[in-house]
């Protein structure tokens, strides 16, 4: 009896051994890790058009901290994509100048780890975060700026010209160099999680509970969109694809021309509530009942919901360490705030 | 002839060097230097009813960066006195929940070298940087929590409770403690600037123009309010003391209960813009204009008041190097923002 227990016990480990490598393996196949090795790093992260150098990431820092990039002066690419916060401003929907509410009600997205969204904004019309920054800047219900305020704004400043020239050399400061520079800065938002040194091969960096939702994540076909470096980011679905989304506050927003919606990057998801594009949900486990349901047909069980937003916590990553940057003075002849 | 001329250089040397030793020794009388030796410095700073500790200071500058401490999740301590820009917002009036100007139409003063205030506060009402730090949070105009809601936040928090722990032992989580570590990070907020080296004795610190400014600033008689280790901050004055002041934009402050105005710090003034209680100046030489006629009396010569500014320049401090702190997450149960 002994013996036989002895050969059963063996069996299940190496059974369970068995299918832990195997999932592993499934794994490695759906999802990739944000290298460690700074070479490899670069190769994932760095835009050929606009490469990364420190100091025209130093001067993208300075930037997305500048409230004078908008009309108020009072509103930085921080105050939305906050970088003390999850790189969110958890509000449902973004606000801007003059506590205008984002008209669409659109959610904002994290800034962390965007570098592995395959298109930019939820509708994915801007190709990168280089052209993604600069929308803000002008929006009117976002900082309100126009092109030629920001621009004058940073030519009135005796420091931040000969930061540019440094950066861009002859390049003219515009909104298109000031969006070169941000976009830099943001590439090197990247955090690694516990679940990055699983995908390496160490199986212990995921606890139980978070093995098993990551193998319902996959089994269940939450993968099928959420996959990639960023698990997710890499295509446009229909949204709602199935069944009828059940809350009112969904704001206008119609998707890409095709009606279609950007995937969004799960890593952090933990700390970026509220959640979905119109940030109308504010509880992981209710965000993922919803995904299950309107994308699957599914319904998950309590527990099985619990499993999977317990793995989504191992997508929690460490952030950079950021000095907060000492910005130019203003220049004596630039354009006044006006908050109005 | 060569002679004479010799002996009239030297007079005319010593005499010049005899005046700078002269203007350092009258200068030492009426200002401090932010001392560079630690324990000096402490002495300086600290508050006895609220000892300055690391773990204090780093709990503080979370707080002075949550945006959760505020109503909507949008407003900081760091909204208004921006670290990033001379501790100041930029804008004429303080702007706050849902875009509320300041209804007292109050400009928001630095928070750096803030500890060297006498009282804080435009009509000084707070005794100390504790004090004012619980003002603005619970003010409906600027962050427009509720001591209730700030104290739930935090509670909600595991990771914020273990640190108020650490740092308040069984001290209750509320608004007098988040007060207290907000008020121990922003005393270490000083900046050291040339003019600390010339009170040293390092005159070569300030240039020629710097000098003959403070020489100015001296003799026209504005040390009489400007003094002390902040160059202001000490005293009440009444404003305007003579003459009227003319710009109409001046709001409904009336000073404190005897209608008086605390006379502010002058350190890093060349990066505070816009100037006055009322935020209505919107250069450095027209304030100084304005103060020496409605304070003073004296109207000054376009030179003289450019000599002050210059050694205003000599006041603009280094500012200390802040990690942008990763706020803990929000807890489960946690008071949703409301932007409304």
């Amino acid at each position: 009896m002994r013996v036989q227990n002895l050969i059963l016990s063996l069996t299940l480990v190496a059974g369970s051994m068995a299918t832990e490598a195997d999932l592993l393996t499934r794994a490695r196949g759906v999802f990739k890790p944000i290298p460690l090795d700074q070479a490899e790093l670069m190769k994932l992260i760095d835009n050929p058009k606009n490469p990364i150098t420190p100091e025209k990431v130093d001067l993208g820092k300075k930037l997305y901290f500048d409230t004078r990039l908008s009309k108020s002066n009072l509103i930085s690419c921080n105050t939305c994509h906050n970088l003390s916060l999850g790189g969110v401003d958890g509000v449902g929907a973004a606000i801007g100048h003059k506590w205008m509410a984002n008209p669409h009600h659109l959610n904002s997205p994290t800034v962390y780890n965007s570098v592995f969204n395959f298109k930019q904004f939820w509708d994915g019309r801007a190709a990168d975060l280089e052209e993604q920054a600069m929308g803000p800047i002008v929006a009117e219900p976002e900082m309100a700026a126009t092109e030629m305020m920001v621009a004058h704004r940073i030519k009135a400043s005796p420091e931040y010209v000969e930061e540019f020239a440094k950066v861009f050399g002859d390049e003219e400061i515009s909104l298109t160099t000031i969006g070169k520079a941000i976009g830099a800065f943001e590439r090197t938002l990247v955090t690694r999680a516990p679940f990055d040194e699983y995908l390496e091969g160490n199986q212990s960096a995921l606890n139980e509970q978070e093995t098993r939702g990551l193998k319902l994540f996959m089994d269940k076909g939450c993968i099928t969109c959420h996959s990639g470096v960023g698990v997710g980011g890499t295509m446009f679905q229909k949204f709602p694809l199935m069944g009828k989304y059940k809350y009112e506050n969904v704001g206008d927003f119609k998707g890409n021309e095709n009606g279609l919606t950007k995937v969004p990057i799960l890593r952090n998801i933990t700390q970026t509530a509220p959640y979905l594009h119109n940030g109308a949900v504010w509880t992981l486990e209710e965000a993922v009942e919803i995904m299950a349901e309107n994308q699957l047909g599914i319904k998950l069980s309590a527990e099985e919901v619990a499993d999977i937003v317990a793995f989504m916590g191992s997508l929690e990553g460490e952030k950079p360490k950021i000095e907060l940057p000492i910005l130019p003075n203003w220049g004596p002849k630039t354009i006044r705030p006006n908050v109005n």
